[in-house]
């Protein structure tokens, strides 16, 4: 068997890990992490594991620093909350955005007719699991977290901040109903739209103030109320 | 509110400790995770967290350190192996053993009720992590990784050993075989029951010598049928 030489690979190998932010002392290893099962490139893998291991070892490590960062940052929220933040933070769409966002794409080896439908597979999320435990290994877990931290996270505003945006509102109109023994009441007004895409429009009432808001779930719209009605009151800024 | 004074249960926590093999900075810490939300102990609870925020903690710590673990120890096992093995170590009747081993059901805080039916619930495996996370927060992810190693999985050869039995004979075979460039062959000699409760019959052939072995699964047949031969071809004791 045609033995592979991994300066073959050099250029391409160096321009990820230049977007990476993380240079590698075992390039044999960053290549191992990037080559799927389908790719003529599985046959020149020379390590005792594949990117398939790599990746049950990167989703470990990603969930013990995204609760190691979740339970700092959220210090007061209940297990339920952590446990949903930690999920969406880990969802297949959430680790696509940031692959695309690297770059995977183009540094994967796979098989051709695999980049067709590469949003309905779990390719890239495997690999950038795969890359972590990469850099892991190559590493030490201080420089993974920095990896996760500075390049994985750099989306989680949009999960975390709409997330928690809603948290807060509604917990600031219940503290206040509480504070000053008022009834909070949440009213549906109106669904619209057929079974699969539907609107909910919900009335939120606290102390003689009203709002009103629309979004794609009850929740949603529950909470949106409650920022409105939050911001009326004066509440918050 | 009557605050509680940890000194109370200073005398507790202490031997608590000794068994654990580490002594906590802050004891108030350890006392968070050993209080169950049904005490009477959960009301002078003072920190921002709780037991079961610090159980979504320990859980991840765990999983780290497990698959740090497995990964090392079986270099060359495939993710579905690995994620069998990370899988039964971390189940609650795992846990339960672990926590009983540690006496942690004479230190949790629960209603007295609770302890009748301990082992059908998951107290002592949560209240498990949420120890391991106090200790990491206590200290440091080596010190949480040295509790884990010596404490949690002083049982794992009772896991690890049985399933491990299968996969080595198999691999003993391979080394075998390639070593002295030979056929290995597993040939299905026979089906037999009905399709809900099928046996498999496999015979496992190298080098002029043979076995043969009936199991539930193909591949169970198949491993027993290389250990048989294994052990006959005096590759093993």
């Amino acid at each position: 068997m045609k033995s592979f030489d991994i300066s073959d690979a050099r250029e391409k190998l160096n321009s990820l890990q230049a977007i990476i932010g993380y240079t590698f002392n075992d390039e044999n290893l960053l290549f191992t992490s990037l080559v799927h099962k389908s790719s003529e490139e599985a046959k020149f893998l020379t390590k005792a594991y594949n990117a398939q291991s790599l990746e049950f070892l990167g989703d470990k490590v990603l969930s013990y620093v995204l609760a190691k960062y979740l339970f700092t940052k959220y210090i007061d929220k209940d297990e339920g909350t952590l446990s949903e933040l930690i999920a969406m933070l880990g969802k297949a769409s959430y680790q696509n955005m940031v692959a695309k966002d690297l770059h995977l794409d183009e540094y994967i080896y796979m098989e051709t007719n695999l980049r067709l439908n590469l949003d309905k597979t779990s390719i890239l999320a495997d690999h950038l699991e795969a890359l972590i435990a990469a850099i892991y290994l190559d590493s030490d877990i201080d420089t993974a977290e920095k990896f996760i931290l500075d390049k994985y996270l750099r989306h989680a505003y949009k999960v975390l901040d709409a997330k928690n945006d809603f948290i807060n509102y509604k917990n600031i109109l219940i503290e206040h109903a509480q504070k000053y023994n008022l009834d909070l009441i949440y009213t549906l007004l109106n669904e619209y739209g057929p079974d699969d895409d539907k609107s909910f429009e919900y009335k939120a009432e606290l102390d003689g103030h009203k709002a009103i808001a629309t979004a794609k779930t009850k929740k949603a719209a529950q909470q949106m109320a409650a920022k409105k009605l939050a911001i009326e009151m004066n509440l918050i800024q």
